[in-house]
């Protein structure tokens, strides 16, 4: 077998075996298929697309070529949950709690932010003491006595999609739904839990920014899944506004404290409830109406919050965060950002306010940059609110006092303001399973 | 400006300008953009294709990647011509002495065989004592007092094209026009002539397959010269039977002797003699029918074998090969294949001939490999010959016997035999200037 041949066939629009693409996969990542022969690949494959059976086969072969956890020695079962990614989006913090408060596993392994904002584990380790570099054993440990671990995905896991998702990002091969799909289910299928939820975000802050590619990504990685063996459902959901008022780390686990005690802004509070129901519906706890009925009751009753509160304990974190939202770190800087004209928020250039929360220090521009836990944005106006002239739109955080005035033009770029309230929208689109 | 956003550009069906071509061919040339990232936008080349804007950037940005030739001290007309490949196209040994006999400077470098069968220099180099490699100085000095010099191309000249085309050729993307015919016309456009003449070859032996291919090759060529301010003409010429009766280096400088004395092959003479007058018509020497006569005349008189001969002497190889072929290297074994059936030679595989060639020993399966010159087959029969059982279809010639049984089986395949005597067709197809 020869890497030529197999570039040749997918320029060619045919398809490859099982057995042709771990010659690929393990050879890339051996190093036997050179990365130049894995860019035209992936380029060919940006434009003849592949099978479904195609992409299940890249995925359990990307899967297969590292680590595979094996989370046996947690008893019941175990339900992951996967964001496409979007500004604001902390709902891991909230619905990871609310569903293992309910006696259902997460045995979360998660990545850092890769876009313009800070990721799961960035959040998270705002909290001072906050540990997610924890060994299989510890991790295994937590989840099962405190039903609900967010660590750091090892560099075992997966290293054929850590090598080509590192090639598609330097040679515009990124946007691709099979590789898309298969390079995310290829982490979720190492990670060895027993369900999986998708959160197919679409929007201006989102990847997908049709709602028509979304539900295409969900559908091929919920068929991915299944044929996997593993119990599936997908939601799109809204991101063509940021998700509840902070954009930031710390900004964002105080806000998702604030959700759990019941206190949380209504679009976030509503989009956690759902993805949770989804989560314990997998899960078997029930029928939708049921498992919504549970979501709320584990919020109201408290039973959440206390689950996050032994989280952070357990992984090293200050728990008093629960109580004293100063245990948090706070930027030094802040500045008002003023309404240039009055009327209604038409419209919200979501990625556009992500941009703006990274140029004040909350993510990455490049992938050795460090993020800066208080940096952020807190939003006052959102799409659909009516604004005054000099009303505060949003107030940006950050220690580097000289990042304000580009972060507020920035962000005064992402509000159109203007007569017509637009109408209010939903912020699920659709369930896939 | 980022090779990632060029290749997203190319991707999308967009067009690049001359800045951003040079910024990937110079930046591919020193290192700055990653043959990883050339492979995805060659690749990408290859799905959207280049408008003829950018295939002339293309190939001026690569010719003027290295060493321009300066023959400005060379005086009158310099006519360069290039074959795209064929097997058993030894037409520049003829045309050469040809046009030169006629006054028509030709100052032409070559490079090796790449495909089945060993390159002009190949060939050449099969006559004891010719040298190709030549200092610039060297090369001048004797187009100037011959009328023309074979050379082989320096590393200095087309760097860009070099490393572009090794990297196509293990990534699958060579057969792209816009990218062969940027190839080949940076070399000439480097090499420093005036007029061009290019001979397309298509059919079974040749890597256009359709004429159709061919022509859309040959038009694009003539464009990018005439737009470099050359003199430009293109034939399409007939590949899908070998030229002449031989194949393999000495035994085609043999041939290409014979025809020099007007004692060569018919379809050979007939196609040499075109591709003379449309030389020596782009020389400004008159028009076809004028300019045929002069290219008959320059053989029966017996000047172009005059030129031959004091081109070979002149590059310090032995001129009594003239006359006495045994100069040239013979192989130790031959063997005769017979024909297995009786009718008519309805078909043969050109390529699969070139093949059977290579296994003899007379072309290179690999760049590194060293070609024999004493290797090859003479064909006593070809398509539209009359056969009986245990005719002579071909003698293979070898000095390792060892060879000869696969190289039997595999020129066997390339006849089909059969009772249609298959029309008489012509070597020329088209003219394109």
């Amino acid at each position: 077998m020869r890497a030529y041949d197999l570039i040749d066939k997918k320029k060619k629009g045919e398809y490859l075996d099982r057995e042709e693409i771990d010659f690929l996969i393990h050879g890339f990542v051996n190093g036997d298929v050179a990365d130049y022969q894995m860019a035209a690949w992936a380029m060919a494959v940006c434009f003849q697309g592949m099978s479904m059976e195609e992409i299940g086969d890249l995925t359990l072969s990307m899967a297969e070529s590292g680590e595979m956890m094996d989370l046996s020695a947690i008893e019941s079962c175990k339900v992951d949950k996967h964001s496409t990614g979007g500004v604001g989006d902390k709902t891991t913090l909230v619905i990871g709690p609310v569903v293992a408060s309910l006696g259902v596993k997460v045995a979360k392994m998660s990545g850092r932010g890769l876009g313009h904002t800070g990721g799961t584990l960035d959040k998270l380790e705002s909290i001072p003491g906050f540990r997610t570099a924890l060994s299989d054993r510890a991790f295994i440990d937590i989840v099962n006595s405190v039903g609900i671990c967010v660590a750091g995905q090892t560099k075992r896991l997966v290293p054929a999609d850590q090598k080509l998702y590192a090639l598609r990002d330097v040679t515009a091969t990124v946007d691709s739904i099979p590789l898309i799909a298969s390079s995310i289910m290829s982490k979720k299928l190492a990670s060895g839990s027993d369900a999986i939820l998708l959160d197919v975000k679409t929007g201006s802050g989102a990847f997908m920014k049709t709602r028509e590619e979304a539900e295409e990504l969900a559908g091929v990685m919920v068929e991915i899944g299944k044929r996997a063996g593993k119990r599936m459902a997908a939601l799109v959901t809204d991101m063509d506004v940021p998700l509840g008022m902070t954009i930031g780390n710390a900004l964002e686990v105080r806000e998702a404290i604030d959700t759990l005690k019941g206190q949380g802004p209504e679009d976030f509070t509503g989009v956690c409830l759902e993805l949770a129901a989804n989560m314990l519906s997998l899960a078997g706890k029930g029928n939708a109406e049921q498992c919504m009925e549970l979501a709320k009751e584990a919020i109201t009753s408290g039973k959440a919050l206390e689950t996050f509160a032994r989280m952070v304990k357990t992984q090293g974190g200050d728990e008093t965060v629960i109580s004293d939202p100063f245990v948090l770190p706070a930027a030094r800087y802040t500045l008002e950002v003023k309404a240039p004209a009055a009327g209604y928020v038409e419209h919200m250039d979501a990625q556009g306010c992500g941009i703006a929360a990274m140029l004040l220090g909350a993510g990455r521009e490049k992938k050795e940059d460090a993020v800066q836990p208080d940096a952020g944005i807190v939003l006052h106006k959102k799409t659909g609110d009516s604004v005054e002239i000099g009303d505060t739109l949003a107030v940006l955080h950050t220690s580097c006092e000289e990042r304000l005035r580009a972060a507020n033009d920035r962000l005064l770029a992402c509000y159109r303001i203007g007569p017509v309230c637009p109408p209010v929208s939903s912020h699920i689109f659709s369930y896939i399973s």
